[in-house]
């Protein structure tokens, strides 16, 4: 058997339940993972190995007619969401030590069904700026995991952890599973309550869900109650023979690079060689103006959202954020309504449009992770589809010239969650192969 | 002087400023008010008076340069609401005792302008059923004070404090606000961050602000950061004479009661006698959707919400919210969506329909607070403003059969939350001299 660290969470769950495995002894395996990778990826904010391990060996001693569907699963925890036995950050000074003694939705749903809440995870300033934590890429440690969920990237990538909640506003999921080399879902908007994560859009911020495989972010999601339509008027996915994929650049094309570009071709190669149709869709103009409508609702609630940590001390936030007080940009609400009324009317449209196609394929990020840490990179290629609230998962497979890897993402109309990862399944499976990029780790 | 716990929130600040009332000896009048009335009112799940006290005595000996725009403002917090200071038990025995050492956004916003935290009000369980505490109208304990932000409006009424949040998904701040015969500010959804405040739906859920005079809820709406646009395109107020107002009686308008039917025809009355037009607007069709809507939206975002609770020990939830959670009422999410984009076409039409008038003014309630606390009456007449995102003010002045009070709404287009406050202010004297209903306590 392989080591337990290196196993996906399916895995390593159906061991456990056969009693070939303690949660003990995989909690072990990671937190020697951990050990042996942590000054180079530094993935945590928080993590007590003594009491993972007593964690651990609760579950161990729960009968097994007891045991929740998730029983033993390591989870690692962005470090803006509330988790009951361990301090929530933020990354912030004002928040040091900061210990609120409940759960978030989505950890107390987890944690109910059997899971080891791990660790936290670390993340940029409230999971709302580009300036990364002190978090390393695992692939190339020169290199930034991407951000705001840098550590829940980093950790998953690297095998530190199979699962990891992170959160999205911009592209602070997909960006890092790109990035990571692992797969990212973005759940439909409001398929899952994000009650006791830090809020800095109520309408953008979205929780992510990162895996080393999708079998695995289905168990999650699963759990986290997040179903389609039993009958959506739509065929069921029945394979990419004989599918037919949207390819969208969208408005921000100019922003791609080299090995993004070549990811998107070499995808759509692969995909028209296992028999599936690609056509390219040109999204209707009114989609041109999302960027800047994702910027103008991020400024109008970021406006109200940090109002709180402007008046205890504005000092201690971040500039960007304090710009977003005191409107540094001079949004007007008629601006800010604008945004969020005409966003409004495109989501039926993109649901109209992605339902064509067993998936549309898009960019989920410029190119493979750039040089440095300070910055997280770009969300230009994920910031439409999170404020259009569609399901997107980022699948790897790719890679840049310098050989990091690069993934691609499949959206889905809303509440098309579990047909977007059965197409992630096959595709991924196939990208895998085929793509060109491997993990080393 | 009066005593000091009859003042407006606006009337102790100034004596508070002038040095000729100290925040102790303010909170020690609210103190014995509330121990004079509470064994009949019970506004309150958590108050501590010596811990009231020393919060007093510390901003007392705050020196006056470092003082806030609030200094010494006593406000009372509905029990959704986390407080760093104080429990929040969301009236739920899942909980019972449960501390969270953080301020809600609101909270802290307060706090930092010099408020005195004063202490928890009652609500139902999560803010979310319709069965109420064992709170009692101030006006006629045989009577629900409404709900769900029950002890807020009560206390407020009450002169137990002069200012409360609250929260508004249905109805929960503008029904309170009418059967307490006080001022009850819904404003734009979005303006103020709701982080903090229990989650029932997040496209719904708004903080809602309680007072008996408009200069106390424009004074707290300052601080709480919400502005119009400074050039809305629009005139600003300039008086009831000449203005014209728009009557809306809504597809729910079966629902009303005597005691409302002749407040809505006073109301216009009186404003014709100042001089203002009172034109009745029919609202396009599609609004015809607006309660079924609603009704999807709440169900779908509780399905997500409640998760949580469910799985921990659904045998301590609400019958009403375990059925949102097992969908019990078979929504799909194509219905769900439907929703969701249907009300969000409807958004820019009600703010263009409303911004050709002063306001619009619409029911609060069906009537006056009916007799029994175990029901916390229909939210028919406010669900619709809630989806809708506008602010909405409730202006007491009128009364039912029995003697008790009933407001009526003024709706104003969203972020225009200052000019509806104006209005307010001019038309709540005129409702107060000529309504026919005072508070007699």
């Amino acid at each position: 058997m392989a080591q337990p660290y290196r196993l996906t969470a399916t895995q390593a769950l159906a061991l456990i339940r056969e009693n070939k495995l303690t949660v003990e002894s995989y909690a072990r395996s990671l937190l020697s993972r951990i050990e042996y990778r942590d000054a180079t990826v530094k993935a945590w904010a928080y993590l007590n190995p003594e009491f993972v391990l007593e964690q651990a060996r609760n579950l161990d001693a729960i009968p097994v007619e007891k045991r929740g569907p998730l029983h033993g699963l390591p989870v690692g925890i962005k470090d803006v969401i509330y988790t009951k036995d361990m301090p929530t950050e933020h990354n912030s000074p004002l928040y040091k030590d900061s210990v609120v003694p409940v759960d978030a939705a989505p950890v107390a749903v987890l944690r109910a069904a059997g899971a080891l809440i791990f660790g936290k995870t670390t993340t940029t300033e409230f999971a709302s700026t580009t300036a990364g934590p002190a978090t390393c890429n695992p692939h190339d440690p020169t290199r930034t995991p991407g951000g705001s969920s840098s550590g829940s990237g980093a950790a998953v990538g690297d095998y530190q952890v199979p699962i990891a909640l992170g959160t999205q506003t911009g592209g602070s999921t997909i960006r890092p599973g790109s990035f990571n080399g692992i797969y990212a879902l973005k759940p439909t908007w409001g398929a899952i309550s994000r009650e006791g994560l830090k809020v800095y859009s109520l309408i953008l911020d979205t929780l992510g869900i990162f895996g080393r495989c999708v079998e695995d972010l289905e168990l999650v999601l699963g759990v986290l109650g997040v179903s389609d339509d039993v009958e959506a008027g739509r065929k069921s996915f029945e394979g990419v023979k004989g599918a037919k994929f949207g390819v969208v650049k969208t408005i921000v094309w100019d922003k791609v690079g080299k090995g993004t570009i070549a990811a998107m071709e070499k995808a759509a190669e692969i995909l028209r060689s296992h028999g599936a149709t690609i056509e390219e869709v040109e999204l209707p103009p009114e989609f041109d103006n999302m960027p800047a409508w994702h910027a103008a609702i991020m400024a109008g609630d970021g406006r109200a959202t940090f109002l709180p940590e402007y008046r205890v001390d504005k000092s201690k936030v971040a500039e960007f954020l304090v710009g977003h007080v005191e409107n540094a940009q001079g949004y007007t609400r008629a601006q800010q309504l604008a945004a969020l009324d005409g966003v409004g009317f495109l989501r039926p449209r993109i649901d109209e449009i992605a339902g064509q196609y067993a998936a549309l394929i898009t960019p989920s990020v410029p190119d493979e992770a750039p040089v440095g840490i300070k910055g997280t990179g770009s969300a230009a290629f994920c910031s439409m589809w999170t404020v259009l609230h569609t399901p997107v998962v980022n699948v790897p497979g790719f890679q840049g010239e310098n050989g990091l890897p690069i993934g691609v993402s499949l959206v889905a109309p809303r509440f098309r969650d579990q047909h977007l990862l059965a197409v992630a399944k096959e595709i991924g499976e196939i990208f895998s192969d085929e793509g060109g990029w491997k993990s080393s780790l």
